[in-house]
C-alpha cells in the first residue's frame, strides 16, 4: 500500500478537481427516499451511529474467541446460544436452526519421505509465547484439509507449482506425468480445493498443499509472535470439498440438511476428493522439497525457502496415510427477525458466519461482531419506538468454513419463502484496517456507493470511500486509476465465492452485496491456530475501530434498505458493467484465436523447437485446433436492449410520485429483478449454480468467472457449447430488460 | 530461454512466411566486395573454418586456466609470453607491451558484527571437490572490490537493496538516513561500482556487497559443485573505481601508464572510492541480514535468503577493517600484426583480455582462446599465400578486470595514430553456449547481421544469426518480436562499458563490435574461484564448441572487414537508430513532465499522505520542480539530415566502380566518419567520454545510455543543460552527416 511513483500516469491530471469536487459534496438526497424522506433518514443513521461502542465489539471478539469453536463443537455451540442470547435480549424473534451435516474429522494423519531418506512430518503447531489460546491443543482441530477421502497412498512426489491447468501443461512440455505419484502444490494461486481436483484429474494419487514462505510466511514480513505472519509451523486448515460443482452438505445437494432430508450414499457423494490431501507447514514441507530430482522449474514457480525449486518426479518417495471419522454431525444457525411495519414480507437479510477453524478472532468474528453491534443499534433505536417498513433478519450462519454449509442449508431449506420475500443479502465476513472493499450486484452499485460516501474513516480526517477512492488513484493499475477519476461510482466487485452470499446469489438469483475493510492488516494467521484474540489486537485491527466503521456501512445500508420508500435498485451501473464483460469474452475469444494461431505457426515452422536448449528436456506441444469466429451478435443486441431499458427506467424514475400500494409493487419487481438473471437449469455441468452474470469459476474455486456459461466455454475451447452459451445469456439478459421495462412503466 | 505462451502476440502471424524466406536466402553478395571479390571470399572463408579445432580452445583453455592469473601474478606474466609466443609461431609481429599500473591488493579485511551479537565474516571461499583449482588458495587473490580505499569504520548498518539512486528515494520516505553508517546492498540492478559511489553520495561510512541468492545463488539453480550456481561461500570479486568518470590506471587518466608518465598522487586519484567497501558470500551477509531492525523492506528490495528483509539504520551494529597494498604493477598486452597487403595504414584490431580475477576459465579465456584459434586459422590461410588488403592486429589485453586498465593505457598511449588509422575493433569477452549476441556501432550493424548469416548453429540445424532471431520472435517481449519479424536485420546493442571497447569507442571513436554467445550456460561462477576449467566444462560450453563458432563468426568479420575493396559502414541502419533514441529522449521528457504534474498533484490535494498506512512511517516527499517544454528541433532537424544523407549514401552506393586511390580515400572517410560523432570535449563533467550517442551511464555503470548529454540532463532535471546538450549534440550529428554526404559524393 506504499506509492509506486511510477505507476503514475498522465491521466492523473485532472485530480485537484476532481477531487475537491468530491470531498465538497454535501448529499442530501438518498436513492429511493424523497426529500422528506432522506431527512428523517439521515436522523435515524446519527441515532444509530451514537449507539455503536467499540469495547462490545472487543468483548464478545476475547469472548467468543476463548476457545476453539468449529463446526460440532461444544464451544460452538455455547457461542450459539450466547449470540441468540444477546439477539433476544435486543428485541428480536430469535431461534436456532439446525441441520445435520457430514463433517470428517481427521483419526490418522501420516505423511514421511521413505527415500531417499526418512522423514516424517509432525503436523501440529504448536504454543507460542504470548498468545493465551495457542495451547488449547486439547480442543483444537488438527490441520488438516475437510473433504479429503480417507486413503493410504505411496509414490514419488512431484512440485507442481500452485497445482492450476496452466502448471500441468508446464509439466507436460517437460515430460512429467504425475499419474501414479503424489504431488505437493503450494498455496495460493487458486482457491486449494482445485489443487486435488486437478491433480485427480491428471492421475495424481495423492496431494500435499504447504504453505511457501514466498506466498505466506517470513518473505511478506515478520512471523509469529515477533510479527503478524506466517511461521515455520503455521499450518492452514481448509476445505477442500469441491465447491465450484455445489457447496453445502455434500449429502444434500440442493435440499435443507434436516434430520430427515434424504442423504446421499456416502460414496455418491460427488463433492469429496478423489484423493487424500493434506495441508503443510513450511517446516514440514522443507525436507521434502530439498529432494525433488529432475530439472529445476521456471521462475515464476519458485518460493523463497532456501532451496532450488525442481520438479521431482522419481524422488523422493513419500506415504500419505489419512483416515477421517465420518460423522453426521448437528450445525446452529441463529437467526434473528425484526418485523417491517408496512412491507413484512420483502426481507432485507444481513449474515455473517460465527463458526470458526479454531478460535477464529479474526475469521470470522471480527465480522461477526460487527454485525452484533449493529443489530443491538438497531435494537436501541426499535426501543424509541422506530420500525423498519420491511423486515430485518439477522443471521450467525454456522459450519461456513466446511463449505457455506450453514447458509446454504438455510437457502435450500426456504427456497421457496426467499425466492418469494428476500429483497437483498448483505453479507460480512473477517475485517480489518484500511481500505472499504466492496463486492456485489451491480443493480446495489449506485446504493453502496451512496452508503460509503457519509461514513468517516477513523484514521483520516477522509471519507472511508474518498480515501478508497484515493487509494485506487494514487496506487491502482493504469484503468482502475482513470476509472476512479472518471466515473462518480468505485466499481463494485463482482462476486465468485468464499463466503455465504454464494447461495443467496449464485443459487436463488438473491442480490447481494459483500462488504469489509482491509489492506492494512497483512498477515499470515489465517485458519491457524494463532488466528487469535491476542493477534488480532496486536496487528489487525486494534480496538475494533475498523469492525465499528464496518457496522456504520452495512447498518446504513440495512437501515437504507429497510426504510426506502422505493428499493435502492439502479441499472445503468449493471448495464455499463456487462455490456464491459461482453466486450472481455470477445476479446478473450480474439486473443485466443491469434494465439492458437501463431503457437500453431511456431510448431509448423520449426522456430519453437529450434530454441529449446538442447540439453534440457522439452516435449514439443501439440498444434490446436483454430479458433473459429463465434456470433456473439444474439449478446451484443441483448446488451443493447438493457442499456436502453436502464436508460428509460432512470428517466422514468426520477421524481416519480406513486402510491404505497403501487410502491409495494415496484419493489418486488425490482428486487425480483435478479431472479431474472438465473436460470432454472443453471451453469453446464453444474446445475446447482444459476446466476448467469456471476459465478465462481470451476478452475479457480473462489475468483468469479462474469458471464460464466461463454467464458468457461471459450477457456475450455468447447466452441459449440460457447455458441450456446452466448444465446442462452442474451435470452437472459433479454428476459432482465423485459423486468425493468415492467418496473419503469409503473405509474 | 523457455517459452512463455502468454506472450506470444498477434504479430506472429506472419511468421511462416518470413521465416521460411530468410533461411531460403543464398547469399551470394557482400558488403563493400564486388561478386568477384565476394566470390574469392566465400573460398577463403571456408578455407579458414577447415583450420578451426575445438581441442585447441580447449587445451589452451586448461594450460591458460591451471593457475591464477591476475594483474601482477607470475602466472599471468607466464601466460602472456606463452601466448606471444604461440603468435609468433604464427607468423605474427608479436610484442609485449608493458605498462606500470596501480593496483592496491588486500593487507587487512576484517568485517563484523558488534552488537546485537559478535560475527565475524570468514571472507574465504573453499576448496570443493571436483574442482582441481579451486584450492590454489597461495596463489589466490583474496575476495575484495579493487580500488576501494582503506578505513576503519563502525556504525550502524542499513540494507539499501541494490544501493541505487531510487532506492535512497525509498530510505528517505521511510525516513532513513545513511549519514554515518555502514550500508549492505546487494548485487544487481547496476554495475557493482555505482553502490559505494551513491551510499558515499548520502553520507555512508563504508559499504558491504553480498550477492543475494535470488540473483546468483540457489533461487537461480543448483550450486557449485552440484549445479552451476554460486554456492553460499562463493564471492563475486570485481573492480569498483568509478569507470564512469574514467576508466584505466587512475594516476594516468588520458595518457599512457608507460613507466616515465606523469601520475597523480595517490590521493588525488579521482576514481577510487570514497569510502571502503568489500564484496562478501550470502553465509557472511546472513547473520547481519538477520539482525536488521526497522520496517519491512517493498516487495521488490526483498531477496531468497530465509529471512524477513527489514532496513534496518540502529542495529546490528559493524565494523569494517580494510587497509590494502597500494603498488604500481606492471602488466603485459600481447599484440600481434599481420601487415596489410593494399592498405596496411587501416588497421582491423580484434582484441580478448587475457587476465583474469582468479583461474578465469570463462572470464576471459573462452573468448581468448577462441580469439588465438581464429588468429592461427587467419595465419594458416598466410602460409598459403594470402594476405589481408589491410592490417590486422590482434590483442591479449592485461588488466581489464580492475577496469580495463591494459586496452586503455594502449588506446592513450597510442591515441595519434589509432585515430588516424583504425578502422574498425572488434571486442570479445567470456562466450558460452546459446544465442548471438551482437553489440556496437550501427554503422556496422547491417555488416555483422550478414557475417551472422553464413554461420551455422552447432546445436541446430539452423544458422545462428536464424536461431538467434527465432529466439527473439518466441521468447522476446511484444517491440522486440514485431522487430524481429518485420526488420531485415537484428537490431544490434548499444554499447555501454563492461569490456575493452570502451576505450576505442568511447575515447577514440572508432567504430567497434563486442561479440558473443550465451543464454543457455546459466551459471554463478563470475568473478570467483569457481570460475574453473572444471566448470567451464562441465556447465557452459563443453569442449568449447561455441567457441568455435565465436572463432567463426568474429574470423570472418575480421577477413572481410581486411579484404573489402571498400569498408562495409552502411548508414541508413545507424540513422533509423539515432532517430529512435531522439524520439526516446523526447518521450522521456514527456513522462517526467506527466509524472511531475500528477506527483506534485497528489502531494498538494493530500491524497498521497490519506492513503499512507498511518501505523508506518512516511516521509512526504517534497513537490519537484516542473518540466519545461525542452527545445528539441535542433535534433530533429539534425536526424532528418543524417536520415536523408544515409539515403543518398546508400543509393550512390550501388553499383559504384571507383580506382584503388578513391577507395582508400573513401574507406578513410567510411570509417573517420565515427570519429565525428565525438566531442573533444567530452560529457559533461567526464571529459573523457567523448562519444555523443553511447556512453555508460553515470549511475548505472555498465548501463549503455544512448545520446547521453541529453538523457543524463533529463534525468538529472538539469533543463539548461538539457537544451545545451541538445544542440550539441544536434551539431554533431549535422557533422556526421555531412562526413557521409563526402563519402556519397566520391567517384
Amino acid at each position: 500500500m506504499r506509492l509506486n511513483v511510477f505507476r503514475l500516469l498522465v491521466t492523473l491530471f485532472l485530480i485537484n478537481s476532481v477531487f475537491a469536487q468530491s470531498v465538497a459534496v454535501d448529499r442530501r438526497s438518498i436513492l429511493g427516499f424523497s426529500p422528506d424522506s432522506a431527512a428523517r433518514q439521515y436522523d435515524l443513521e446519527a441515532k444509530f451511529d451514537a449507539q455503536l461502542k467499540a469495547e462490545n465489539l472487543t468483548n464478545w471478539q476475547k469472548r467468543l474467541s476463548a476457545r476453539p469453536h468449529h463446526l460440532g463443537s461444544a464451544y460452538n455451540k455455547e457461542n450459539a446460544d450466547f449470540i441468540a442470547a444477546q439477539f433476544r435480549s435486543w428485541g428480536y424473534d430469535t431461534k436456532l436452526e439446525e441441520f445435520q451435516v457430514l463433517f470428517p474429522t481427521p483419526k490418522t494423519r501420516i505423511v514421511e519421505m521413505t527415500a531417499p531418506e526418512k522423514f516424517t512430518m509432525r503436523l501440529q503447531e504448536p504454543e507460542v509465547a504470548g498468545d493465551a489460546t495457542s495451547g488449547q491443543q486439547s480442543e483444537q482441530l488438527p490441520s488438516y484439509n475437510a473433504y479429503s477421502i480417507d486413503g493410504d497412498v505411496t509414490g514419488p512426489l512431484v512440485y507442481v507449482n500452485y497445482g492450476v491447468p496452466a502448471d500441468y501443461e508446464e509439466l507436460e512440455r517437460q515430460g512429467i506425468d504425475v499419474k501414479g505419484k503424489i504431488v505437493i502444490a503450494r498455496y495460493g494461486g487458486s482457491w486449494r480445493g482445485i489443487k486435488p481436483k486437478v491433480a485427480a484429474e491428471h492421475g495424481a494419487i495423492g496431494c500435499i498443499i504447504y504453505s511457501d514462505p514466498r506466498n505466506d510466511g517470513y518473505y511478506q514480513g515478520d512471523v509469529y509472535p515477533k510479527g503478524a505472519y506466517r511461521n515455520e509451523n503455521g499450518v492452514q486448515r481448509g476445505s477442500v470439498m469441491d465447491m465450484p460443482l455445489y457447496p453445502g452438505d455434500p449429502l444434500t445437494k440442493g435440499i435443507g440438511a434436516t434430520k430427515d432430508a434424504k442423504r446421499v450414499d456416502l460414496k455418491n457423494a460427488a463433492t469429496l476428493t478423489k484423493i487424500p490431501v493434506l495441508p503443510v507447514s513450511y517446516s514440514d514441507a522443507l525436507p521434502l522439497l530439498k529432494n525433488l530430482d529432475g530439472a529445476v522449474v521456471p521462475e515464476s514457480w519458485r518460493g523463497s525457502l532456501p532451496v532450488t525449486y525442481h520438479f521431482g518426479g522419481k524422488t523422493p518417495t513419500v506415504r500419505m496415510k489419512l483416515e477421517f471419522n465420518w460423522d453426521i454431525k448437528p450445525i446452529y444457525n441463529v437467526i434473528a427477525k425484526m418485523t417491517g411495519s408496512e412491507r413484512p414480507d420483502q426481507w432485507i437479510i444481513r449474515g455473517n458466519h460465527r463458526d470458526a477453524w479454531v478460535n477464529g478472532a479474526d475469521d470470522p468474528l471480527s465480522g461477526m461482531v460487527a454485525l452484533m453491534e449493529e443489530a443491538r443499534a438497531v435494537s436501541e433505536l426499535a426501543k424509541t419506538g422506530w420500525r423498519p417498513k420491511r423486515t430485518i433478519i439477522y443471521a450467525g450462519w454456522d459450519a461456513e468454513e466446511q463449505g457455506l454449509i450453514g447458509s446454504t442449508e438455510w437457502v435450500e431449506t426456504h427456497a421457496e419463502e426467499l425466492s418469494r420475500n428476500a429483497a437483498v443479502y448483505i453479507n460480512t465476513d473477517s475485517n480489518g484496517r484500511g481500505f472499504l472493499g466492496m463486492g456485489g450486484s451491480h443493480t446495489l452499485e449506485k446504493f453502496i456507493n451512496e452508503v460509503g460516501k457519509d461514513i468517516p474513516d477513523p484514521q483520516t480526517k477522509m471519507g472511508v470511500w474518498e480515501r478508497t477512492r484515493a487509494n485506487q488513484i494514487v496506487n491502482g493499475g493504469s484503468a482502475a486509476r482513470k476509472e476512479a477519476m472518471e466515473r462518480a461510482d468505485l466499481r463494485i466487485s463482482p462476486l465468485g465465492s468464499g463466503s455465504d452470499y454464494t447461495p443467496f446469489l449464485q443459487h436463488l438469483g438473491i442480490a447481494s452485496l459483500n462488504i469489509g475493510f482491509g489492506g492494512e492488516d497483512g498477515g499470515g494467521s489465517y485458519h491457524s491456530i494463532y488466528d487469535s484474540f491476542d493477534h488480532f489486537q496486536r496487528f489487525a485491527d486494534p480496538g475494533n475501530v475498523y469492525g465499528v466503521t464496518l457496522a456504520k456501512v452495512c447498518g446504513h445500508a440495512t437501515l437504507r434498505l429497510a426504510n426506502a420508500d422505493t428499493l435502492p435498485f439502479e441499472f445503468t451501473n449493471l448495464a455499463e458493467t456487462v455490456s464491459g464483460y461482453a466486450a472481455e469474452v470477445t476479446r478473450l475469444a480474439d486473443a485466443m484465436r491469434d494465439e492458437t494461431k501463431a503457437m500453431n505457426q511456431i510448431i509448423a515452422n520449426g522456430m519453437l523447437k529450434a530454441v529449446q536448449d538442447p540439453k534440457e528436456t522439452y516435449v514439443m506441444p501439440a498444434a490446436k485446433e483454430n479458433v473459429p469466429f463465434l456470433n456473439f451478435a444474439p449478446l451484443q443486441n441483448a446488451v443493447a436492449k438493457l442499456t436502453e431499458s436502464a436508460r428509460v427506467f432512470q428517466v422514468a424514475s426520477k421524481g416519480k410520485q406513486i402510491n404505497a400500494a403501487k410502491q409495494a409493487e415496484l419493489d418486488r419487481l425490482l428486487y425480483l429483478s435478479e431472479r431474472s438473471l438465473t436460470r432454472d437449469q443453471g451453469l453446464p455441468r453444474r446445475d446447482w449454480f444459476r446466476h448467469q452474470i456471476y459465478a465462481p469459476g470451476f478452475y479457480t474455486g473462489y475468483g468469479v468467472k462474469t458471464l460464466p456459461g461463454i467464458r468457461e466455454a471459450i477457456e475450455q475451447r468447447n466452441w459449440t457449447e460457447a455458441e450456446e452459451q452466448i444465446r442462452l445469456a442474451a435470452a437472459t439478459i433479454e428476459k432482465f430488460a423485459a423486468e425493468i421495462d415492467k418496473a419503469a412503466a409503473i405509474k
